[in-house]
Protein backbone atom coordinates (compact mmCIF):
# COMPACT_ATOMS: atom_id res chain seq x y z
CA UNK A 1 0.00 0.00 0.00
CA UNK A 2 0.95 3.62 -0.77
CA UNK A 3 -0.35 6.09 1.09
CA UNK A 4 -2.29 8.68 -0.82
CA UNK A 5 -4.58 11.32 -0.27
CA UNK A 6 -7.46 9.28 -2.35
CA UNK A 7 -6.65 6.30 0.12
CA UNK A 8 -5.93 7.30 3.72
CA UNK A 9 -7.69 9.31 6.24
CA UNK A 10 -5.08 11.41 8.51
CA UNK A 11 -5.77 12.40 11.92
CA UNK A 12 -3.61 15.56 13.60
CA UNK A 13 -3.52 15.73 17.11
CA UNK A 14 -1.71 19.10 18.62
CA UNK A 15 -2.02 22.06 16.51
CA UNK A 16 -0.12 24.35 17.91
CA UNK A 17 2.95 26.74 16.67
CA UNK A 18 4.93 23.37 15.32
CA UNK A 19 1.24 21.44 14.46
CA UNK A 20 -0.84 23.48 12.49
CA UNK A 21 1.95 24.53 9.26
CA UNK A 22 2.29 20.65 9.66
CA UNK A 23 -0.83 19.70 9.09
CA UNK A 24 -1.80 22.36 7.00
CA UNK A 25 0.29 21.15 4.31
CA UNK A 26 -1.53 17.20 4.58
CA UNK A 27 -4.21 19.03 3.88
CA UNK A 28 -2.96 21.31 0.90
CA UNK A 29 -2.00 17.81 -0.62
CA UNK A 30 -5.28 16.93 -0.91
CA UNK A 31 -5.69 14.29 2.37
CA UNK A 32 -8.92 14.07 4.19
CA UNK A 33 -7.73 15.23 7.77
CA UNK A 34 -9.46 15.08 11.08
CA UNK A 35 -8.23 17.11 14.19
CA UNK A 36 -7.93 17.07 17.76
CA UNK A 37 -6.21 19.68 20.08
CA UNK A 38 -6.61 21.10 23.56
CA UNK A 39 -7.52 24.78 22.78
CA UNK A 40 -9.87 24.32 19.60
CA UNK A 41 -9.48 28.11 18.68
CA UNK A 42 -5.95 26.89 17.28
CA UNK A 43 -7.41 24.47 15.37
CA UNK A 44 -9.65 26.67 13.96
CA UNK A 45 -8.06 27.63 10.27
CA UNK A 46 -7.98 23.69 9.36
CA UNK A 47 -11.37 23.25 10.34
CA UNK A 48 -11.94 26.62 8.07
CA UNK A 49 -9.88 24.69 5.38
CA UNK A 50 -11.76 21.44 5.44
CA UNK A 51 -10.31 19.63 8.44
CA UNK A 52 -13.06 17.58 10.60
CA UNK A 53 -13.12 18.29 14.64
CA UNK A 54 -13.11 15.76 17.18
CA UNK A 55 -13.83 16.54 21.13
CA UNK A 56 -11.09 13.67 21.65
CA UNK A 57 -8.93 11.40 20.62
CA UNK A 58 -10.89 8.75 21.56
CA UNK A 59 -13.30 10.05 18.96
CA UNK A 60 -10.76 11.37 16.33
CA UNK A 61 -9.15 7.56 16.47
CA UNK A 62 -11.48 4.95 14.76
CA UNK A 63 -11.74 7.39 11.64
CA UNK A 64 -8.22 7.59 10.62
CA UNK A 65 -6.00 5.36 9.02
CA UNK A 66 -2.80 7.20 10.11
CA UNK A 67 -2.43 9.96 13.64
CA UNK A 68 0.10 11.94 13.73
CA UNK A 69 0.56 13.87 17.39
CA UNK A 70 2.90 16.87 18.28
CA UNK A 71 2.01 17.85 21.54
CA UNK A 72 3.99 19.55 24.23
CA UNK A 73 5.54 17.21 26.82
CA UNK A 74 6.62 13.36 28.17
CA UNK A 75 3.22 13.27 30.02
CA UNK A 76 0.88 14.80 27.38
CA UNK A 77 2.28 11.90 25.07
CA UNK A 78 1.48 9.33 27.77
CA UNK A 79 -2.17 10.56 27.98
CA UNK A 80 -2.75 10.86 24.23
CA UNK A 81 -1.55 7.34 23.56
CA UNK A 82 -1.87 5.08 26.64
CA UNK A 83 -4.65 6.35 28.59
CA UNK A 84 -8.15 4.53 28.21
CA UNK A 85 -9.83 7.13 26.18
CA UNK A 86 -6.29 7.20 24.09
CA UNK A 87 -4.78 6.58 20.64
CA UNK A 88 -3.76 2.84 21.46
CA UNK A 89 -6.78 1.65 22.86
CA UNK A 90 -9.13 3.23 20.12
CA UNK A 91 -7.09 2.74 16.75
CA UNK A 92 -8.40 0.82 14.27
CA UNK A 93 -6.17 -2.35 13.54
CA UNK A 94 -3.75 -1.61 10.80
CA UNK A 95 -3.23 1.87 12.07
CA UNK A 96 0.18 3.71 12.00
CA UNK A 97 0.38 6.55 14.94
CA UNK A 98 3.01 8.85 14.20
CA UNK A 99 4.87 11.07 17.24
CA UNK A 100 6.77 14.02 16.38
CA UNK A 101 6.61 15.65 19.66
CA UNK A 102 10.17 15.20 21.18
CA UNK A 103 9.71 13.02 24.01
CA UNK A 104 11.09 10.04 25.91
CA UNK A 105 12.72 7.33 23.88
CA UNK A 106 11.38 4.92 26.82
CA UNK A 107 7.65 6.63 26.45
CA UNK A 108 8.30 5.70 22.52
CA UNK A 109 9.18 2.15 23.15
CA UNK A 110 5.93 1.53 25.42
CA UNK A 111 3.95 2.72 22.80
CA UNK A 112 5.15 0.71 20.13
CA UNK A 113 5.11 -1.99 21.86
CA UNK A 114 1.32 -1.35 23.60
CA UNK A 115 0.42 -0.77 19.74
CA UNK A 116 1.85 -3.73 18.20
CA UNK A 117 0.13 -6.31 20.69
CA UNK A 118 -3.40 -4.50 19.42
CA UNK A 119 -2.12 -4.87 15.63
CA UNK A 120 -1.25 -0.78 15.15
CA UNK A 121 1.84 0.26 14.03
CA UNK A 122 3.93 3.51 15.89
CA UNK A 123 6.99 5.46 14.66
CA UNK A 124 8.66 8.04 16.98
CA UNK A 125 9.43 10.83 14.70
CA UNK A 126 10.69 14.17 16.67
CA UNK A 127 11.69 16.66 14.23
CA UNK A 128 14.29 19.94 14.57
CA UNK A 129 13.43 23.25 12.67
CA UNK A 130 11.19 24.65 14.33
CA UNK A 131 8.31 26.75 13.01
CA UNK A 132 10.03 28.00 9.85
CA UNK A 133 11.02 24.46 9.22
CA UNK A 134 7.62 23.50 10.03
CA UNK A 135 5.92 26.40 7.91
CA UNK A 136 8.30 25.94 4.91
CA UNK A 137 8.15 21.78 4.78
CA UNK A 138 11.65 21.52 5.66
CA UNK A 139 12.02 20.55 8.67
CA UNK A 140 14.42 17.26 9.94
CA UNK A 141 12.61 14.68 10.65
CA UNK A 142 14.39 11.43 12.62
CA UNK A 143 12.38 8.26 12.65
CA UNK A 144 12.48 5.28 14.75
CA UNK A 145 9.81 2.48 14.98
CA UNK A 146 9.31 -0.44 11.71
CA UNK A 147 10.69 0.14 8.85
CA UNK A 148 8.05 -0.94 6.81
CA UNK A 149 5.86 1.54 9.08
CA UNK A 150 8.18 3.99 7.90
CA UNK A 151 8.45 3.26 4.36
CA UNK A 152 4.53 3.72 3.76
CA UNK A 153 4.36 7.16 6.49
CA UNK A 154 7.46 8.57 4.04
CA UNK A 155 5.15 10.50 1.27
CA UNK A 156 3.59 11.92 4.71
CA UNK A 157 7.17 13.06 5.93
CA UNK A 158 8.21 14.29 2.37
CA UNK A 159 5.19 16.81 2.60
CA UNK A 160 6.31 18.36 6.26
CA UNK A 161 10.19 17.94 5.69
CA UNK A 162 13.21 17.65 3.58
CA UNK A 163 16.06 15.49 5.48
CA UNK A 164 13.89 12.13 6.26
CA UNK A 165 16.37 9.60 7.96
CA UNK A 166 15.28 6.10 9.48
CA UNK A 167 16.88 5.70 12.72
CA UNK A 168 16.37 2.47 13.68
CA UNK A 169 13.61 0.40 15.71
CA UNK A 170 11.04 2.31 18.02
CA UNK A 171 12.90 5.12 20.51
CA UNK A 172 15.85 5.33 17.56
CA UNK A 173 13.99 8.77 16.69
CA UNK A 174 13.64 9.90 20.26
CA UNK A 175 17.32 9.59 20.97
CA UNK A 176 18.51 11.18 17.55
CA UNK A 177 16.89 14.20 18.60
CA UNK A 178 18.24 14.07 22.31
CA UNK A 179 21.86 13.64 20.55
CA UNK A 180 20.90 17.10 18.52
CA UNK A 181 20.03 18.30 21.84
CA UNK A 182 23.32 17.45 24.02
CA UNK A 183 25.48 18.71 20.88
CA UNK A 184 23.24 21.98 20.98
CA UNK A 185 23.58 22.39 24.52
CA UNK A 186 27.73 22.20 24.55
CA UNK A 187 27.61 24.81 21.93
CA UNK A 188 25.28 26.68 23.71
CA UNK A 189 28.11 26.68 26.41
CA UNK A 190 30.53 27.82 24.15
CA UNK A 191 28.65 30.49 22.17
CA UNK A 192 27.92 32.45 25.55
CA UNK A 193 30.83 32.44 26.74
CA UNK A 194 32.94 33.52 23.51
CA UNK A 195 30.06 36.59 23.91
CA UNK A 196 30.86 36.87 27.55
CA UNK A 197 34.56 36.90 26.92
CA UNK A 198 34.46 39.47 24.40
CA UNK A 199 32.79 41.97 26.23
CA UNK A 200 34.80 41.16 29.08
CA UNK A 201 38.06 41.96 26.75
CA UNK A 202 36.47 45.63 25.97
CA UNK A 203 36.21 44.08 22.39
CA UNK A 204 33.16 44.66 20.00
CA UNK A 205 31.34 41.50 19.94
CA UNK A 206 29.73 42.14 17.00
CA UNK A 207 32.83 42.72 15.43
CA UNK A 208 34.41 39.68 16.61
CA UNK A 209 31.63 37.92 15.43
CA UNK A 210 32.87 39.15 11.86
CA UNK A 211 36.26 37.01 12.33
CA UNK A 212 34.97 33.99 13.64
CA UNK A 213 31.58 33.08 12.76
CA UNK A 214 32.83 31.21 9.26
CA UNK A 215 35.90 29.38 10.88
CA UNK A 216 36.27 26.60 12.72
CA UNK A 217 34.17 28.02 15.53
CA UNK A 218 31.11 28.41 13.41
CA UNK A 219 27.64 27.07 14.32
CA UNK A 220 24.04 27.47 13.58
CA UNK A 221 23.86 29.15 16.94
CA UNK A 222 26.81 31.43 16.51
CA UNK A 223 25.20 33.00 13.45
CA UNK A 224 22.13 32.69 14.47
CA UNK A 225 21.65 32.88 18.28
CA UNK A 226 24.41 35.00 18.86
CA UNK A 227 23.04 38.58 17.35
CA UNK A 228 20.21 38.04 19.27
CA UNK A 229 21.68 37.25 22.69
CA UNK A 230 23.78 40.47 21.95
CA UNK A 231 20.70 42.78 20.61
CA UNK A 232 18.92 41.58 24.33
CA UNK A 233 16.30 39.56 22.24
CA UNK A 234 15.40 36.37 24.36
CA UNK A 235 11.85 35.70 22.45
CA UNK A 236 11.13 32.27 21.64
CA UNK A 237 12.38 30.75 18.86
CA UNK A 238 12.48 27.33 20.71
CA UNK A 239 11.35 27.12 24.71
CA UNK A 240 13.83 27.19 27.52
CA UNK A 241 11.08 25.14 29.33
CA UNK A 242 11.17 22.27 26.20
CA UNK A 243 15.09 22.18 25.74
CA UNK A 244 15.26 21.83 29.29
CA UNK A 245 12.50 18.88 28.97
CA UNK A 246 15.13 17.63 26.70
CA UNK A 247 18.10 18.23 28.70
CA UNK A 248 16.56 16.08 31.19
CA UNK A 249 15.65 13.46 29.74
CA UNK A 250 18.73 13.26 27.79
CA UNK A 251 20.75 13.47 31.16
CA UNK A 252 18.43 10.56 32.54
CA UNK A 253 19.39 8.40 29.23
CA UNK A 254 22.79 9.14 29.81
CA UNK A 255 22.83 7.85 33.50
CA UNK A 256 21.03 4.51 32.92
CA UNK A 257 23.72 3.87 29.59
CA UNK A 258 26.65 4.76 32.00
CA UNK A 259 27.87 7.67 30.05
CA UNK A 260 29.31 10.47 32.21
CA UNK A 261 28.42 13.62 29.95
CA UNK A 262 29.79 16.57 32.08
CA UNK A 263 28.80 19.41 29.15
CA UNK A 264 25.64 18.04 28.85
CA UNK A 265 25.42 17.98 33.42
CA UNK A 266 26.31 21.33 32.81
CA UNK A 267 23.99 22.59 30.51
CA UNK A 268 21.51 21.02 31.96
CA UNK A 269 22.56 22.83 35.70
CA UNK A 270 22.56 26.00 33.84
CA UNK A 271 19.06 26.13 32.21
CA UNK A 272 17.69 24.66 35.47
CA UNK A 273 19.31 27.85 37.00
CA UNK A 274 17.82 30.22 34.47
CA UNK A 275 14.14 28.59 34.17
CA UNK A 276 14.58 29.08 37.97
CA UNK A 277 15.16 32.64 37.85
CA UNK A 278 11.91 32.69 35.55
CA UNK A 279 13.23 32.82 32.20
CA UNK A 280 11.47 29.48 31.28
CA UNK A 281 9.49 30.76 28.61
CA UNK A 282 12.18 32.64 26.82
CA UNK A 283 14.16 31.44 24.16
CA UNK A 284 17.09 29.23 24.64
CA UNK A 285 19.20 32.13 23.79
CA UNK A 286 18.58 33.86 27.23
CA UNK A 287 21.34 31.62 28.87
CA UNK A 288 23.47 34.43 27.75
CA UNK A 289 21.41 36.14 30.68
CA UNK A 290 23.15 34.03 33.69
CA UNK A 291 26.47 35.60 32.07
CA UNK A 292 25.03 39.18 31.70
CA UNK A 293 26.95 41.66 33.53
CA UNK B 1 53.03 54.71 1.90
CA UNK B 2 51.51 51.91 0.20
CA UNK B 3 53.07 48.80 1.18
CA UNK B 4 54.23 47.24 -2.22
CA UNK B 5 57.14 44.90 -3.34
CA UNK B 6 59.30 47.61 -5.30
CA UNK B 7 59.22 49.19 -1.74
CA UNK B 8 59.55 46.90 1.41
CA UNK B 9 61.92 44.01 2.40
CA UNK B 10 59.69 41.52 4.30
CA UNK B 11 61.18 39.34 7.14
CA UNK B 12 59.60 36.34 8.17
CA UNK B 13 60.50 34.27 11.51
CA UNK B 14 58.84 30.89 11.81
CA UNK B 15 58.60 28.95 7.99
CA UNK B 16 56.44 25.64 10.09
CA UNK B 17 53.71 24.59 8.91
CA UNK B 18 51.38 27.40 8.72
CA UNK B 19 54.24 29.90 7.81
CA UNK B 20 56.18 28.69 4.81
CA UNK B 21 52.80 28.48 2.77
CA UNK B 22 52.53 32.16 4.11
CA UNK B 23 55.94 33.29 3.52
CA UNK B 24 55.13 31.64 0.17
CA UNK B 25 52.75 34.15 -0.94
CA UNK B 26 54.36 36.82 0.00
CA UNK B 27 57.39 35.89 -2.03
CA UNK B 28 55.16 34.32 -5.17
CA UNK B 29 53.95 38.02 -4.99
CA UNK B 30 57.35 39.23 -5.50
CA UNK B 31 58.16 40.75 -1.85
CA UNK B 32 61.90 40.56 -1.58
CA UNK B 33 61.88 38.35 1.85
CA UNK B 34 64.22 37.65 4.80
CA UNK B 35 63.97 34.78 6.80
CA UNK B 36 64.98 32.96 10.07
CA UNK B 37 63.30 29.34 11.70
CA UNK B 38 64.89 27.67 14.38
CA UNK B 39 65.08 24.81 11.56
CA UNK B 40 66.65 25.98 8.68
CA UNK B 41 65.59 22.87 6.74
CA UNK B 42 61.93 24.21 6.65
CA UNK B 43 63.15 27.29 5.77
CA UNK B 44 64.68 25.44 2.51
CA UNK B 45 61.74 25.55 -0.17
CA UNK B 46 61.90 29.52 0.47
CA UNK B 47 65.60 29.95 0.36
CA UNK B 48 65.28 27.93 -2.71
CA UNK B 49 62.74 30.31 -4.08
CA UNK B 50 64.94 33.12 -3.90
CA UNK B 51 64.31 34.49 -0.17
CA UNK B 52 67.43 35.71 2.00
CA UNK B 53 68.60 33.33 4.68
CA UNK B 54 69.64 34.87 8.24
CA UNK B 55 70.97 33.11 11.05
CA UNK B 56 69.03 34.85 13.75
CA UNK B 57 66.59 37.65 14.51
CA UNK B 58 68.93 40.19 15.50
CA UNK B 59 70.38 39.86 12.18
CA UNK B 60 67.34 39.87 9.78
CA UNK B 61 65.72 43.04 11.93
CA UNK B 62 68.01 45.23 10.60
CA UNK B 63 67.27 44.52 6.92
CA UNK B 64 63.41 44.60 6.73
CA UNK B 65 60.64 47.20 6.72
CA UNK B 66 57.94 44.98 7.79
CA UNK B 67 58.44 41.51 10.06
CA UNK B 68 55.88 38.84 10.05
CA UNK B 69 56.18 36.47 13.18
CA UNK B 70 54.25 33.13 13.60
CA UNK B 71 56.16 30.45 16.16
CA UNK B 72 54.96 28.05 18.55
CA UNK B 73 53.63 29.21 21.93
CA UNK B 74 54.02 32.58 24.23
CA UNK B 75 57.43 31.99 25.46
CA UNK B 76 58.84 31.56 21.64
CA UNK B 77 56.94 35.04 20.53
CA UNK B 78 58.51 36.28 24.20
CA UNK B 79 62.05 35.86 22.88
CA UNK B 80 62.19 36.52 19.24
CA UNK B 81 60.86 39.83 20.34
CA UNK B 82 61.64 41.45 23.46
CA UNK B 83 65.45 39.44 24.27
CA UNK B 84 68.35 41.60 23.44
CA UNK B 85 69.25 39.84 20.23
CA UNK B 86 65.33 40.20 19.83
CA UNK B 87 63.01 41.93 16.86
CA UNK B 88 62.26 45.02 19.03
CA UNK B 89 65.55 45.84 19.83
CA UNK B 90 67.02 45.56 16.60
CA UNK B 91 64.02 46.65 13.96
CA UNK B 92 64.65 49.70 12.00
CA UNK B 93 63.02 52.68 13.33
CA UNK B 94 59.02 53.21 11.68
CA UNK B 95 59.48 49.27 11.29
CA UNK B 96 55.82 47.60 11.38
CA UNK B 97 56.49 44.19 13.35
CA UNK B 98 53.57 41.71 13.17
CA UNK B 99 53.15 38.88 15.44
CA UNK B 100 50.50 36.06 13.85
CA UNK B 101 51.22 33.35 16.21
CA UNK B 102 48.10 32.77 18.78
CA UNK B 103 49.47 34.08 21.93
CA UNK B 104 48.91 36.13 24.85
CA UNK B 105 47.07 39.26 24.48
CA UNK B 106 49.22 40.73 27.25
CA UNK B 107 52.63 39.83 25.50
CA UNK B 108 50.68 41.51 22.68
CA UNK B 109 50.54 44.39 24.63
CA UNK B 110 54.06 44.80 26.14
CA UNK B 111 55.63 44.14 22.65
CA UNK B 112 53.52 46.70 21.53
CA UNK B 113 54.46 49.50 23.79
CA UNK B 114 58.20 48.26 23.91
CA UNK B 115 57.89 48.59 20.18
CA UNK B 116 56.52 52.13 20.23
CA UNK B 117 58.75 53.54 22.68
CA UNK B 118 61.39 52.48 20.13
CA UNK B 119 59.49 54.06 16.70
CA UNK B 120 58.44 50.99 15.84
CA UNK B 121 54.82 49.69 15.26
CA UNK B 122 53.42 46.27 16.19
CA UNK B 123 50.21 44.75 15.67
CA UNK B 124 49.17 40.90 16.71
CA UNK B 125 47.24 39.38 13.89
CA UNK B 126 46.74 35.96 15.26
CA UNK B 127 45.26 33.76 12.28
CA UNK B 128 42.23 30.84 11.97
CA UNK B 129 41.95 28.53 9.03
CA UNK B 130 44.51 25.78 9.59
CA UNK B 131 47.58 24.60 7.14
CA UNK B 132 44.69 24.53 4.53
CA UNK B 133 43.55 28.13 5.21
CA UNK B 134 47.46 28.91 5.14
CA UNK B 135 48.20 27.07 1.76
CA UNK B 136 44.86 28.44 -0.16
CA UNK B 137 45.53 31.64 1.43
CA UNK B 138 42.21 31.92 3.04
CA UNK B 139 43.14 32.66 6.51
CA UNK B 140 40.96 34.71 9.11
CA UNK B 141 43.11 37.35 10.23
CA UNK B 142 42.56 39.08 13.48
CA UNK B 143 44.39 42.34 13.89
CA UNK B 144 44.89 44.40 17.18
CA UNK B 145 47.30 47.46 16.94
CA UNK B 146 47.30 51.07 15.72
CA UNK B 147 44.85 51.46 12.93
CA UNK B 148 47.31 53.00 10.68
CA UNK B 149 49.39 50.42 11.06
CA UNK B 150 46.98 47.98 10.21
CA UNK B 151 46.34 49.90 7.14
CA UNK B 152 49.72 49.40 5.73
CA UNK B 153 49.99 45.95 6.41
CA UNK B 154 46.59 45.79 4.79
CA UNK B 155 48.00 44.16 1.17
CA UNK B 156 50.31 42.02 3.04
CA UNK B 157 47.48 40.26 4.97
CA UNK B 158 44.95 40.11 1.46
CA UNK B 159 47.77 37.86 0.60
CA UNK B 160 47.84 35.36 2.96
CA UNK B 161 43.84 35.55 3.74
CA UNK B 162 40.01 36.17 3.06
CA UNK B 163 38.42 37.51 5.84
CA UNK B 164 40.84 40.35 7.70
CA UNK B 165 38.91 42.18 10.21
CA UNK B 166 40.69 45.27 12.39
CA UNK B 167 39.98 44.33 16.01
CA UNK B 168 40.96 47.63 18.23
CA UNK B 169 44.25 48.29 20.12
CA UNK B 170 47.02 45.95 20.98
CA UNK B 171 46.02 43.11 22.40
CA UNK B 172 42.83 43.19 20.48
CA UNK B 173 43.82 40.30 17.70
CA UNK B 174 44.52 38.49 20.57
CA UNK B 175 41.83 38.55 22.40
CA UNK B 176 39.26 37.83 19.45
CA UNK B 177 41.53 34.51 18.57
CA UNK B 178 40.74 33.47 22.17
CA UNK B 179 37.17 34.12 21.95
CA UNK B 180 37.20 31.77 19.18
CA UNK B 181 38.73 29.57 21.06
CA UNK B 182 35.97 29.87 23.50
CA UNK B 183 33.45 28.75 21.48
CA UNK B 184 35.18 26.02 20.03
CA UNK B 185 35.63 24.83 23.01
CA UNK B 186 32.05 24.20 24.18
CA UNK B 187 31.34 22.95 21.28
CA UNK B 188 34.04 20.08 21.18
CA UNK B 189 32.21 19.46 24.48
CA UNK B 190 28.75 19.11 22.56
CA UNK B 191 30.14 16.94 19.27
CA UNK B 192 31.89 14.39 21.67
CA UNK B 193 29.14 13.62 24.11
CA UNK B 194 26.87 13.81 21.40
CA UNK B 195 28.55 10.82 19.79
CA UNK B 196 28.79 9.02 22.67
CA UNK B 197 25.04 9.56 23.74
CA UNK B 198 24.85 7.83 20.03
CA UNK B 199 26.43 5.02 20.79
CA UNK B 200 25.58 4.51 24.12
CA UNK B 201 21.81 4.48 22.85
CA UNK B 202 22.62 2.22 20.23
CA UNK B 203 22.32 4.06 16.88
CA UNK B 204 24.68 4.24 14.21
CA UNK B 205 26.73 7.93 14.94
CA UNK B 206 26.86 8.44 11.19
CA UNK B 207 23.29 8.03 10.54
CA UNK B 208 22.49 10.06 12.92
CA UNK B 209 24.97 12.71 11.57
CA UNK B 210 22.59 12.43 8.36
CA UNK B 211 20.05 14.05 10.98
CA UNK B 212 21.35 16.62 12.44
CA UNK B 213 24.77 17.96 10.85
CA UNK B 214 22.64 20.55 9.17
CA UNK B 215 20.11 21.48 11.50
CA UNK B 216 20.26 23.89 14.95
CA UNK B 217 22.84 21.87 16.33
CA UNK B 218 25.31 21.59 13.01
CA UNK B 219 28.47 23.52 13.42
CA UNK B 220 32.09 23.32 11.75
CA UNK B 221 32.96 20.49 14.25
CA UNK B 222 30.16 18.05 13.79
CA UNK B 223 30.55 18.60 10.26
CA UNK B 224 34.25 18.18 10.16
CA UNK B 225 35.60 16.72 13.28
CA UNK B 226 33.04 14.22 14.12
CA UNK B 227 33.68 11.58 11.41
CA UNK B 228 37.01 11.66 12.24
CA UNK B 229 35.88 10.78 15.68
CA UNK B 230 33.98 7.93 14.83
CA UNK B 231 36.68 6.52 12.23
CA UNK B 232 39.54 6.61 15.03
CA UNK B 233 41.42 9.73 13.13
CA UNK B 234 43.10 11.50 15.43
CA UNK B 235 45.73 12.72 13.33
CA UNK B 236 46.29 16.44 14.10
CA UNK B 237 44.70 19.22 12.08
CA UNK B 238 45.23 21.54 15.24
CA UNK B 239 47.65 20.23 18.47
CA UNK B 240 45.45 19.29 21.34
CA UNK B 241 49.44 21.03 22.93
CA UNK B 242 48.49 24.14 21.05
CA UNK B 243 44.37 24.48 22.20
CA UNK B 244 45.04 23.51 25.57
CA UNK B 245 47.74 26.56 25.79
CA UNK B 246 44.97 28.51 24.23
CA UNK B 247 42.35 27.71 26.98
CA UNK B 248 44.65 28.44 29.57
CA UNK B 249 45.76 31.37 27.83
CA UNK B 250 41.48 32.00 28.28
CA UNK B 251 40.95 30.58 31.32
CA UNK B 252 43.83 32.99 32.57
CA UNK B 253 42.48 35.96 31.27
CA UNK B 254 38.96 35.21 31.59
CA UNK B 255 40.09 34.74 35.82
CA UNK B 256 41.54 38.38 35.32
CA UNK B 257 38.40 40.00 34.27
CA UNK B 258 36.03 38.15 37.01
CA UNK B 259 34.58 36.27 34.01
CA UNK B 260 32.94 32.87 35.51
CA UNK B 261 33.18 30.54 32.48
CA UNK B 262 32.38 26.97 33.73
CA UNK B 263 32.16 25.37 30.08
CA UNK B 264 35.42 26.90 29.11
CA UNK B 265 36.90 25.72 32.89
CA UNK B 266 35.53 22.11 31.71
CA UNK B 267 37.05 21.84 28.55
CA UNK B 268 40.55 23.49 29.99
CA UNK B 269 40.56 20.38 32.52
CA UNK B 270 39.40 17.47 29.87
CA UNK B 271 42.17 19.01 27.74
CA UNK B 272 44.74 18.90 30.24
CA UNK B 273 43.64 14.85 30.99
CA UNK B 274 43.97 14.31 27.60
CA UNK B 275 47.50 16.19 27.23
CA UNK B 276 48.36 14.35 31.07
CA UNK B 277 47.36 10.86 28.53
CA UNK B 278 49.92 11.37 26.61
CA UNK B 279 47.90 12.52 23.52
CA UNK B 280 48.88 16.20 22.93
CA UNK B 281 50.30 15.39 19.71
CA UNK B 282 46.36 14.56 18.82
CA UNK B 283 44.46 16.51 17.09
CA UNK B 284 41.53 18.47 18.82
CA UNK B 285 38.96 16.09 18.05
CA UNK B 286 40.99 13.31 20.08
CA UNK B 287 38.90 14.47 22.88
CA UNK B 288 36.59 12.16 22.30
CA UNK B 289 39.02 9.20 23.44
CA UNK B 290 38.18 10.74 27.05
CA UNK B 291 34.15 9.25 26.07
CA UNK B 292 35.86 6.23 24.69
CA UNK B 293 34.07 3.06 25.61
Amino acid sequence: MTISPSDAVIGFIGTGVMGRPMAGHLLAAGYKLHVFNRTKAKAQPLIDSGATWHDSPASLAPACDIIITIVGFPDDVEQVYLAPAGLVANAKAGAILIDMTTSRPDTAQKIYSEAKSRGVSALDAPVSGGDTGARNAALSIMVGGDKDAFDKALPLFQLMGKNIVYQGPAGCGQHTKLVNQVALAGNMLGVCEALAYAKGAGLDPRTVLQSISAGAAGSWSLSNLAPRMLAGDFAPGFYVKHFLKDLRIAAEAAEKMGLDAPGLELARTLYEKLSALGFENDGTQALYRLYGR
